[in-house]
């Protein structure tokens, strides 16, 4: 929550196909982004949980580095009521941009945004409990069942049609009937699931959205014992009741983020929060996870 | 000129009795000064040389971290025209602090902005060629002459009053008749002369204030041979520009600063800058000295 020299503010990039989603920019968040090696030009979504500095004070910087590096298509931006205005604000020191931006301004409890270009994924935000208005963000990526060959050949000969078919259209088949998707593709398989959230009280939306999911990033603002009554005054949360939502949302994977300066060594902490869950871990600044669908991760 | 892992942006820190004036504070100038082991708690006065994004993105994160450390006193800040606009804008994400902030907009092609409560140091701002509004900042410490005791006890015997002599005071001598701080004091002895400049191109008002002063830090956004035209272009300078003001202001020391990201190796390029100024430095960042007084500094 306070940008130091080996710890970055908190941040969070989901790459997929190409593309890349940020959630929350605060300063240096661009550095932190050079420092992986990654490129900020192919952002085409930036979450925002809330406008507190330590979450979007390094957006000018950015978006500025975004232009230099020639990006021209459109930039999505997703944030709570208030964004277009906080956006403006701080453009007074990047007014010129080759891309255009558009604003989705979340209103209600939960929202999920449309990608159109992205049909299998899909982006969520749910309200969480901050002193200010601050929403979680959640990402699946859905996979399809398999795809019936066999049975695709007794009904549409034509192979130039299956490529509809597996995207989930229909075409006309071999008798002249309509040939549904569902007709050759099995039942959906299990996807992959993200949710992040900081900033926040433990709260029954985190347990709804982080069901089961793969990878739960969860603020843990602090580790040392006797910081309940801070993180209860601060609206944060302590590592022992981020660990108790994962338990609760039955996830696979726990990442704790969003320390306290005062939390010099996160790890020291994690036997509490892994009595309760298992596998929590307390990243450092840069950690990279790449999800698999499940059979090919077997492979 | 572009915040980079290992390179921070262009930012100027002056302490001096205990009282620090910072000039710029790009996004991560926070983090620099945090690695560098100082407080931002102590900053009295901001400069700001213009309101390009690498110059002033890190304020919200600054100003925020100033009000965590519990300053109080009010902040002086000092800046082209449009310093409040813009400084409103940015402190839409750090509206509440601790302490006031006062504006001093510069108006003129040159300035210099009085600090009440350090008559013994001057700070003035000069108009350079940038392609908007850009002002470098002159920093002197004026040094009083010797004090001459044999012949304040003949004039003064009370020693209580020789304090105010010192000041620059008069007070009543022993006869009654009034003794002034001249008939005391030696001739001004040489004192410390700054000069910082970034963002510019070369031009008449950096010679007339960098004249002979003890540390001159000048711009110098390409060392590579051939980036003259580039320069000229976008009102940056080469380290031969940097080097040939050095020269015609009879400087003691040049630092180079503002690279260009495409300059990986500043260093390599200082041969040229040396045959035209000897002194001429390239510093990595977190680069200080500690100026002394003439005699200090041979005893």
């Amino acid at each position: 929550m306070m940008p130091l020299p080996k710890r970055s503010l908190t941040s969070l990039l989901v790459r997929y196909n190409g593309r890349c989603i940020l959630v929350d920019c605060g300063e240096a968040t661009q550095i932190a982004l050079r420092r992986a090696e990654w490129s900020p030009k192919p952002i085409d979504v930036m979450c925002f949980t809330h406008y507190h500095a330590d979450h979007i004070s390094g957006l000018p910087g950015m978006l500025l580095t975004m232009g230099n590096a020639d990006r021209t298509e459109d930039l999505l931006m997703v944030g709570p009521k208030g964004l277009e205005r906080v956006v403006t604000a701080l453009r007074t020191i990047a007014p010129e941009l080759p891309f255009a931006i558009r604003f989705h301004e979340l209103k209600g409890a939960e929202e999920t945004i449309a990608l159109p270009d992205m049909p299998e994924f899909s982006l969520s935000a749910f309200k969480v409990n901050h002193n200010i208005v601050c929403y979680g963000y959640d990402f699946r990526l859905a996979r399809a069942g398999k795809f019936d060959a066999l049975k695709a050949e007794t009904l549409v000969s034509d192979k130039r049609k299956w490529g509809r078919l597996q995207k989930g259209e229909s075409v006309t088949g071999d008798d002249g009937s309509l040939v549904t998707s569902d007709m050759v593709m099995g039942k959906a398989r299990q996807g992959l699931h993200v949710t992040y959230t900081t900033d926040t009280r433990p709260c029954d939306s985190i347990v709804k959205y982080a069901q089961g999911a793969d990878l739960f990033i969860c603020e843990g603002m602090y580790g040392e014992p006797g910081m309940e009554e801070k993180a209860v005054s601060h609206k944060h949360m302590t590592f022992t009741e981020a660990a108790r939502l994962a338990k609760q949302a039955h996830v696979k994977e726990l990442w704790l983020t969003h320390y306290s300066p005062s939390l010099i060594r996160p790890q020291d902490y994690l036997d509490t929060a892994r009595a309760i869950f298992e596998n929590t871990v307390a990243p450092r600044d840069g950690r990279v996870k790449e999800l698999k669908f499940a059979e090919e991760s077997d492979g």
